[in-house]
């Protein structure tokens, strides 16, 4: 499926507003009356682009809301068909850039962010652009609840690598690491687009789970 | 070199007093004053196996004060011979347990200490032995300075993972950490005995330096 058009993109994006939020930033601090389930705890997912894991993790746990955030409209009607037709009613999209959080989240709203495959941004000069920046880490605290937790999936050592140094030195603590997720077992893995493609090249597969102090 | 015979190991390390400390725990507080450089930095290497990390570190870096520790006499011999071919009089090895660091160092007496490939103990009721474990932590913080380091190297994947989040529980800072560090150039790196044999089967070697919070 190609999208030169973006036209056509854009009638698909507010066709689909079961899933698709139209006015993300006026939910700012009210994001669970968006869901059926409003007491529910809610996850996060930065940069999600053609939907795997947003999509399957709704249906793998109904018992969480959804919401997965994605810049370029291009990709995300990828992930906007998955949810769809996942046919749950847990799980939400936004077309924006993450870079506006704190817009579009209150403090304490969000319970889990996932970073997944994020991209790497290797030269030195761009570091302030890797999600994982101290600066994001900053947005992130002030939106999760306290104690907060942040799960990085990635195939590039070098994001992985100075990712657990931008954690750490902000004072984030480990809970979960593992340097071959593919060796583990994880049932409850659900594994995205970039995973499968990367996995299916013999890379390892890099996770970590990290809290933030209270 | 097989040594079934005890004694002979035992002369040998008598005869070698130049570089084996003899009455180790007679030096508690002082072991500046072993050294021909008095003022020098203090590194110890825990576990040090046939001694090609620390002898090679003590060739390399004339500028600090290095003390092995190898609780198999058998394995200790091997070192011995390198430090002796090294022709150095920066580097001292000591026949003992680490479990009685704090018997052997006083407060603030190391600057950095070194775990290169420690035993795994992969079974969880041996979590305790994992040098990593928090009573271990806890040892390395009482002989080191304030701010002090530890530099960990392994080629075990569930080791590294583990020794991870138990610095990170313990409020250690990571401060570089590598999860493939012979891809990566680093000239002053000082391969030990299982490092190399592990890269030659093409295992990744995995390395961090954390250091505690002031
Ligand atoms: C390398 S892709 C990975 C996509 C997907 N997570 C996966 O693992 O298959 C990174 C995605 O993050 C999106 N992205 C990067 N920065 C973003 C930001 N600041 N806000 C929203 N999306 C962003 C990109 O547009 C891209 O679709
Ligand atoms: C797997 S070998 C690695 C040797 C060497 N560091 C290398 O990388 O080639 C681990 C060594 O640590 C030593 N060791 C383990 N626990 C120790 C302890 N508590 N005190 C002193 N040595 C110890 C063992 O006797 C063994 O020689």
């Amino acid at each position: 499926m190609r999208l030169r058009h973006k036209p056509w993109a854009d009638d698909y994006l507010k066709e689909n507003d079961q899933v698709v939020v139209q006015e993300p930033f006026e939910w700012k601090g009210n994001w669970k009356s968006l869901f059926e389930h409003k007491d529910q705890p809610l996850h996060l997912e930065i940069g999600s682009g053609k939907g795997q894991f947003i999509a399957g993790m709704g249906k793998q746990d109904e018992e969480i809301n959804f919401v997965g955030i994605e810049r370029v409209k291009s990709v995300i009607v990828g992930a906007v068909k998955k949810v769809v037709d996942a046919q749950t009613t847990n799980t939400r999209l936004v077309n924006e850039d993450a870079e506006d959080l704190r817009e579009l989240f209150g403090p304490n709203e969000v319970d889990h962010i996932y970073l997944n495959f994020s991209d790497p941004w290797p030269k030195n000069r761009h570091e302030k652009r890797r999600l994982t920046y101290h600066t994001f880490l900053e947005q992130y605290q002030d939106v999760l609840i306290p104690g907060g937790e942040v799960t990085l999936k990635t195939d590039n050592r070098g994001l992985f690598e100075y990712s657990l140094m931008s954690f750490s030195q902000f004072g984030m603590i480990i809970e979960e690491v593992s340097v071959d997720l593919h060796a583990d077992e994880d049932p409850l893995n659900v594994p995205t687009e970039y995973e499968e493609k990367f996995s299916a090249k013999g890379q390892p597969i890099y996770r970590c789970r990290v809290r933030f102090k209270t």
